[in-house]
């Protein structure tokens, strides 16, 4: 057994999401995280893209534990696809904890599972290794960086985080504890990158309180409608405050908004002043003005319920002129059109849209990651969470600050880093592939699958279908044509005919020239209708054939 | 003949592109612009949309030309498909013709086509109507706002502008023109919002200028490769004349930005310093520091020049860590993802990547629009180019500036607008439909389409065939299925055993039920089929039934 230290990420490194990081030493293994992603673009139809954790299935029995850093889906979304291969206790503070319960509830998971919960300052004992929860500060409360303590010296790994010195609840990051950590010699820090090409300091969360307050100042005879992320228990806190201030009753809309909001509240995250939230069937006995919903939608996800408002397929609430919608938001990459239609619709219904000042991002930009690195000053630094030019740009803050240009380690998803004061290797390299969830399939769908849908979506389909007879050359019945996403099919009765008779001159031909393998012979068909529809409309349908012989 | 002043967009108010509005007087139609919009994220394999001018054919007789205020896409793209069947004169100033021409020469259209070139002050004769050129400044030279003389009053429209004092090539925007047409007395005016939520002015192309200089001083021992758009001659001047300052020679890569150059150098836009630009063949005689490489690509676009550097495609061009690639232009709403892909790939090959600071916006914001509002003082106003949340900005400045909220009217694509001194009217709605092109198909590939390109993009296909004998309720063949974009074929046999299992026993219920219909059967089987795909597996492909009778 070798007693090298080891960090190997099994993803979060090639893009945004699925983060989740190994951490070994002798015959211990520690798990950061365990999270989803959502799909790319091009990943058409895949609900969810989780991590490949064949490495920890192979080594089960040094498996610790996971330790999680906060409840965001891309830090905890996978735990469900990867629990029953990997049945290890987690390890997280309590809103963490909480978070996860009701998801494994969801999914049958709870009971088989091993919950264990931790307080901010505990060091949790993992064979070899030890694991510190330190507390820190993100867009949802009880976030934690963990300090992985070995034999090798102790790793900082920060999560997500950013430094909020007056954040909306609880304590600020335990900057002091980082100091001490760097004063006693870190060996390595991995930290958030994904603010990192942002020049300055995150503004604390509280700032958007104020705008708040003076949104709702500024709007006295409206009813307010507020879109944010239905994890930001902070954010909708503040929210709840100023409805309080201004004698308002507060609405939830949205399943998982509905959800977070529950959990926080049940475990003391969220303040609900006396009898401030109501029922959305209640909301006819208050008049509008006296109201704000708070709902999910602010990426302009088409489910969401601001999206159901805004294209009037809400059942309970309809938007007027009466209303002024904030978003308490900003597009993620990807959304921008999406946000930007729900806008426009909101408008349309002659709704105020609100979108400057109420929101600051969970994630430490150039400033913070230098309060950061000047802290724990680490031997070694590997920018974690973010894409490449992210990460890439907090290697050129930690090398501005004096670090070794050798000493910042760009890994790559499955790469085994081995770690000593004397050096870093990457030894070697282990599964680390994405798996996608479609339905109840995980990894069942690859490129293949995925080139086949970009085809069909971009070009639609062609069947042709005959039978024959067997060992003859006539046909039976046929040529027969079906399209889909090709062409209106009323309006192309014309083309259609001809490709039929395109698809029968070249059975004809084929049966002509003796052709007996019937792939063969539809291939010749499917190349004459191909070039057929090319020449006729520049066009490239998917053609299928199909031959039943009789 | 009804002597009312109508203004009827054909396009334009629910997107950004395909802009088009028509301008009627008695036995007169004018037309501005003919303009292409790009296809939303949901029209799959559309390749273009232009606009509906039934309204044009239907009213040929009156139609005296297309009048295009500037050589972009999205005021010129459409003309290729609408000229066939609206063969009237084209009005432009020189570098918008000589855009136009090539353009028509692709489209082997240029010999049956009426070009006429205008001069900025010209006022061109249309029947009832004149149409009157005012220098305006855009991100392509030779822009012009057009005022519309009727009978019953002058309607200004921009088209594309911003306030630019110190443009790169000609003069500043004819202001003082402006100013008179606002003291005799403006009927309407239509204004581009496309920045209308921005507050402020927008900056001077020539700021951009200044910034090169910086950064091609900042990189001396760098060969650098700006991206921008093709069409921005004066951006494209800018680096030039920063190359010749610090004497590099420059390559154009992009068969768009070729063409783009070639126009605007031929007809005297862009000034071409002695023997600067060379072939890309000839960039190995020259040390790479002594290069800057003018390319396509700025949003990430997967075919364009810098997408084929950034992932090792391009014949000609390898990056490398010696490389500094300027982002000149800002990712249109949509591109992000695209954008963040190509600067990725770009890091990971070394290649230092710069995008602030480099690029400046070719439409007015919110001060620019007051000053041209404070000039014309219109007595109504239509707020154009932009969709609803940004026209909508533009009514809230106008009425800022005191206009009463009546007179400024929000037009939707197809309304008819009749227009006096004494009153506003939509009076009635024409055509005004997206017509989608795919290949040589123009309108053929409507909603149904989409739905079913959607739908098997998403969820892939199934295709069950079977042969019976006539009369008979005896399979003579199959089933047989063929699957694409559903499931990895090789991995999924035993289901797709079981599949044939099921189709087989809806066939047999069906013949045992005494169904004829053949139509019934296959809906039959198709049900039994989803149903089975659903509870084994939560998903729901598109399933085709082909049953022959033989």
């Amino acid at each position: 057994m070798s007693n090298k230290f080891k960090i190997i990420p099994l993803g979060g490194l090639e893009q945004i999401g699925m983060n989740i990081t190994v951490f070994e030493y002798g015959d211990s293994i520690v798990v950061v995280d365990c999270g989803l992603a959502f799909p790319d673009d091009d990943m058409l139809g895949v609900d969810l893209v989780v991590p490949d954790v064949s490495y920890l299935k192979e080594n089960i029995a040094k498996v610790k534990g996971f330790f999680i850093t906060h409840g965001h889906e891309d830090h905890i979304g996978a735990l469900p696809y990867v629990l029953p291969d990997v049945n290890v206790p987690i390890y997280g503070t309590k809103l963490t904890l909480g978070i996860i319960s009701h998801k494994l509830e969801e999914h049958g998971l709870l009971e088989t599972t091993d919950l264990r919960l931790v307080t901010f300052g505990d060091v949790v004992d993992a064979g070899s290794l030890s694991v510190e929860f330190i507390r820190t500060n993100h867009s949802i409360s009880d976030s934690a960086a963990l300090a992985i303590h070995s034999p090798a010296g102790v790793v900082l790994h920060t999560g997500d985080f950013k430094v909020d010195f007056t954040p909306v609840f609880g304590d600020a990051i335990d900057l002091q504890r980082f100091g001490e950590l760097g004063r006693e010699g870190l060996l390595a820090l991995l930290a958030d990158s994904t603010n990192a090409t942002k020049p300055g300091m995150t503004m604390s969360e509280r700032t958007v309180g104020k705008t708040f307050d003076t949104i709702f100042s500024d709007n006295i005879n409206y009813r307010i409608i507020v879109a944010t992320f239905a994890s930001n228990v902070d954010r909708v806190q503040q929210i709840i405050n100023s409805a309080h201030k201004f004698g308002r009753k507060v609405v939830i809309e949205g399943r998982s908004m509905v959800n977070y909001i529950k959990t926080a509240a049940e475990l003391g995250y969220l303040n609900l002043h006396d009898g401030i939230l109501i029922d959305t069937e209640e909301m006819a006995s208050y008049p509008p003005e006296k109201l704000v919903i708070i709902t999910t939608g602010s990426q302009g996800e088409s489910m969401a319920a601001l999206s159901r408002m805004a294209a009037s397929l809400h059942k309970k609430v309809s938007i007027g002129p009466g209303d002024v919608v904030i978003f308490s938001s900003t597009p993620i990459p990807g959304n921008e059109k999406n946000v930007s239609k729900v806008i426009n619709e909101l408008s349309i219904k002659g709704a105020k849209v609100i979108f400057q000042d109420t929101h600051v991002s969970g994630h430490a930009c150039q400033e913070e990651l230098k309060i950061i690195y000047t802290l724990l000053k680490p031997m070694y630094s590997i920018p974690i969470h973010g894409e490449y030019r992210h990460r890439s740009a907090q290697k050129e803050i930690a090398v501005s600050l004096g670090m070794d240009k050798e000493k910042v380690i760009m890994l790559k998803s499955g790469d085994v880093l081995e770690l000593s004061k004397e050096k870093a290797v990457i030894s070697t390299h282990v599964a680390a592939k994405q798996r996608l969830v479609d339905g109840l399939g995980v990894g069942d769908i690859g490129n293949a699958v995925l080139r086949d849908r970009q085809y069909l979506s971009e070009n639609g389909l062609v069947v042709v279908s005959m039978a024959v007879f067997e060992g003859s050359d006539v046909l039976a019945n046929g040529p027969e044509l079906l399209t889909k996403g090709f062409v209106y099919v009323k309006e192309s009765e014309t083309l259609l005919e001809e490709a039929k008779f395109v698809a029968n001159e070249a059975f004809e031909y084929s049966m002509a020239h003796g052709y007996t393998d019937m792939n063969r012979v539809k291939n010749e068909i499917k190349q004459a209708l191909a070039d057929f529809f090319w020449k006729s409309m520049k066009r490239r349908p998917m053609i299928l054939a199909v031959i039943l012989t009789v």
